[in-house]
């Protein structure tokens, strides 16, 4: 950490923070410039409140200097993550991964037609919500159990991964036998609690960021499940709140190729979420893909007029299927196939 | 509903969506212009989602005229709610109510001191965290049970109100008999399966804004805990990210008159979260009061450089002295007490 | 415009609305319903200010459902604008059109090197700033006039079109000679002035969206320039503000799609200066040609380091050809060449 | 500047980086560490751009420690800076000063009637637009010079200083005789040219923050107007952009206390173009007095319904008596006086 004093801090202000420094752990080198006085604190801790150095009288700013995390970031493993499934499937590597399926699994015959379309357009995974938490509490709140006993079904039938989203600890363990892997949604990016709790888990993880969530909070988050021992981090962006209300959310495609710069852990994107409208979610798969993904949620739906959640940001399976012809023009583009 | 169709929509398409609305339950009024078709729906359910007309083939726009909230709404009680608890403190009423305590609870020693203290000044109700998710995987984690009793004890002794955060379903029962107020924190505004359980409590719960939530939405989660029968809830601003980057959060004071006028709930702020900045709490208190404010919250820490956490924005009790002072001038400039 | 009333609003109160309407030149249709009045007025000015009905006591909330601009409106010319060149170069067809040059007119000799390595890359314009304000005021401030004649002879030579920046109105006439294209940047998209006597100009204006900027906003900026007469406005997404820190603005993909439904204008995006990142503008330029752009904007410099401003964010040359060569790959899967 | 190596950044990478800094004529000492390798460079030019050297290879981050602004700083006048004018009123003094008036001047009977009425109320300057730019192209666009000649023999009559915009180079000469404050808007605060010849002016200068900047950029836009040798500046607070959506703009009263700490310039608000709505306005005027504002600006007009701009935020003259009696119950809460 480097402590910029104010011009004319006083030395027993200097002295002060000094040692509070000390007392923290810390080791101090002081440079006494002609116009202020710059402190370097060796040996930070992780954890380390840096408000607690700035509130103190005469300092000006202070400045981390080591990231907040390790374990995510890309110089643990330069070469990036690749995270490899039983079916020969890997998320990280050179091919890039359609995860597709509808908001929520409504019944058996809506999740198996839509799982057999996907299917047969080429994606690999098939997603769909079982708890549903929804904004209104009126609203349809999913099948829960019976959505995850037909999601692994599905999944088997058509070679499908199964990823499925987890909103309480207390699900872990019901969707152990069901998922491949574990969704944590934009609203619990921050449930340290469950983070902690699917450290402990051997299943992979996709993490979504905040929808106010800087890019260094998402690895921070990713760190707490790692710091558990599941390096199997998946992150994704599903798109941040702006001023701009055309859109639900605005889907930062930067954080795609930051990411990948920071970190060595997959990066994924959620068009469907991110945009909230149907006819913007192509156009934002190929941004996604082009900028370097190595993997997109989408939602599909047999028949979204019908829905009974999100059917607005539902594709059609033939508007999937057109994508997916899109999607494999571009893949070389960045040396990827799909 | 108003449903704006676009100019040029064809008669196809505004008979879609007609078709659409009925079969949604809606009854429909269409009113042709020169220029474009104007659909009114009336009988939208509380739930619904106006995107699925949005992004059907003709459509311009749909606004929503009746409000998401009912429970909630200022015309559900015109004069205002105010909460009365057994000491004869009311938050909602003529006089302003002051909570102030330490971020966590740290020892009998540390609560004991700040809570004496507190009271000595004119605060209310005593504040401390029992459970402390923190962003970082290794910081001090909270007391947890103990602390909810210490909280009990201590608000007993200087007869002040306790006020305490839940982070997750489990703790309700663990924290009923030891606190007088539940906390909602931001991250958890909109985890629904807990506001649900708050809805069966029958005690107030503080319901804090979310970082990236509007008031609209606020409302909507304070209807969640009102829809289960507890009408006793309490919102509070807490700050908003913003592309400002001098303080943690802008505390938004502008939303204490709007909330006034949406809502017959009391209004609250949170100055040290919201500022995270010890030298900015009293500023943005003395404001928060000035706009119309219902209660208060504020850290206050015996010792803030050696707190385990937040130490940072907590205030010495010499300082909250001096607000208090400040506060009491400024409150019959907006007709009230403190 | 449609006006809800308030639940409970006084007659007296609904007849003041309709008195104010009247008076405002409306003509009011009034609908009285079992929860609320709505009320319709028909034959609102494009400059009616919403916030003088919605401030009236006893209205909750009023929708403008007309919008605010015609000419920039899609329905305007559903078949898009293509704005086309003496060269044979347009924008808005088939081919998208790469700008590229430094940031800045440095020297006479930089600015032909640039050129002609851009020139044979692919590109069909040549850009360079000639007048440079800047945050700070000690920086190199541009070579102005002289910089607008080499600009012109450089892109007469190297078959280039020219587009440059103009900051004032005094420089119009200036810049009338030397460029084909007049570009307005962000901090200037609602300086009015100068937008008017842009609109009575008969070359294109490429107009950046503001970095705080609604998509909206922007479409009523370039309604301004059209309803002057100039018909030839090219949009430009370079990046908002949001409370992400890592890139200095966030490059709002989203837009390139929704502004080719609202507009039948062309849709370009600047990757350099909505990241300002060198290392993030190849894959936010792939991801705008991805979304459907009609053209990018993009820095190059033969000698980024010593480059007399944005440095950081230009590309070197070798790295813009490799940029181009991804760039055709891609364009096929939006229908496009390059 | 202080700058972080990555860990792992190679020897080469560092040689590199030092060899650029010292190029750019800084003076470079390098301190190696066990993880990494930080360097410190003294002699930064003011307008050095960072971004510089955080993209060259092996940098992981570099922090400006000396800020970009000089004179604007608190410590360049530790005690702050008072403005003070001819009739014996001063800015930055123990009175809080109120500014108030109309948005635009319409005609002498509207402004004679309000300035009448805000001087008997309190007010010590009269405030009206002149020149309106307005957001769409159709709009009353203000009065011009005869607008100016009314505010100052209204000013005169009244005993009121003039305060009014200026949105051109062109305008200032015209407005020199007429008006005791410039006024630069939000949208013109970056608008360097202006701003470079504001500094050569001899009156102050009202400086809007402007709805996308941060505290930082606010300040250095004051170092432009103070390079020049004019150090009457003063800042004012009008709202930012935020996702918020039920007021135009989030009025950041925080701004206050953090300008005031990090500037010995007085610091203003302007609750009027800050919230825009009226029911908002006494609310945010009584926070941003609390808070520690030295001015305020508010639109008062005698028939707000009737006002050609604005007049949704305006205040009735019996609003605004009514609000000036609140301001003096609070200005003693904070040492003032009103």
């Amino acid at each position: 950490m480097i402590i910029a004093m104010q011009q004319g801090a006083s030395e027993e202000q200097i002295q002060h923070v000094i040692e509070r420094l000390v007392n923290m752990g810390f080791e101090v080198h002081r440079s006494t410039g002609a116009v202020q006085t710059v402190l370097g604190a060796v040996g930070v801790r992780p954890d380390f409140d840096i408000r607690e150095i700035e509130v103190l009288d005469g300092v000006k700013e202070a400045h981390r200097i080591t990231s907040p995390y390790k374990l995510a970031g890309r110089s643990f493993r330069p070469d990036g993550t690749e995270i490899r499934f039983g079916n020969g499937v890997a998320i990280g590597g050179k091919q890039i991964i359609m995860m597709a399926g509808p908001c929520s699994v409504e019944s058996r015959d809506q999740l198996f037609t839509v799982a057999e379309r996907v299917a047969k357009a080429g994606a690999k995974a098939l997603r769909g919500g079982a708890f549903k938490p929804r904004t209104s509490p009126y609203s349809f709140q999913g099948l829960g159990l019976e959505a995850l006993k037909l999601l692994r079904e599905a999944g088997d039938k058509f070679g499908l991964l199964v990823i499925s989203e987890v909103m309480e600890i207390s699900q872990i363990e019901l969707m152990l036998p069901c998922v491949d892997i574990f969704q944590v949604g934009a609203r619990n990016m921050q449930n340290y609690n469950l983070l902690r709790e699917l450290g402990k888990v051997r299943k992979p993880v996709l993490l979504k960021r905040g929808i106010a969530a800087t890019l260094e909070e998402l690895l921070l988050s990713a760190e707490y499940i790692m710091a558990g021992g599941n390096y199997e981090v998946i992150l994704c962006e599903r798109g941040i709140r702006t001023f701009e209300t055309y859109t639900r959310n605005t889907l930062d495609i930067s954080a795609i190729p930051i990411i990948k710069k920071l970190s060595h852990l997959p990066m994924t994107a959620d068009p469907s979420h991110g945009t909230g409208r149907r006819d913007k979610v192509a156009p934002m798969a190929r941004a996604a893909v082009a900028a370097g993904c190595d993997a997109l949620l989408i939602e599909v739906h047999h028949d979204p007029e019908k829905a009974l959640s999100d059917g607005a940001q539902s594709l059609f399976p033939e508007q999937f299927e057109q994508l997916m012809g899109e999607l494999r023009m571009i893949a070389p583009a960045v040396g990827r196939t799909i």
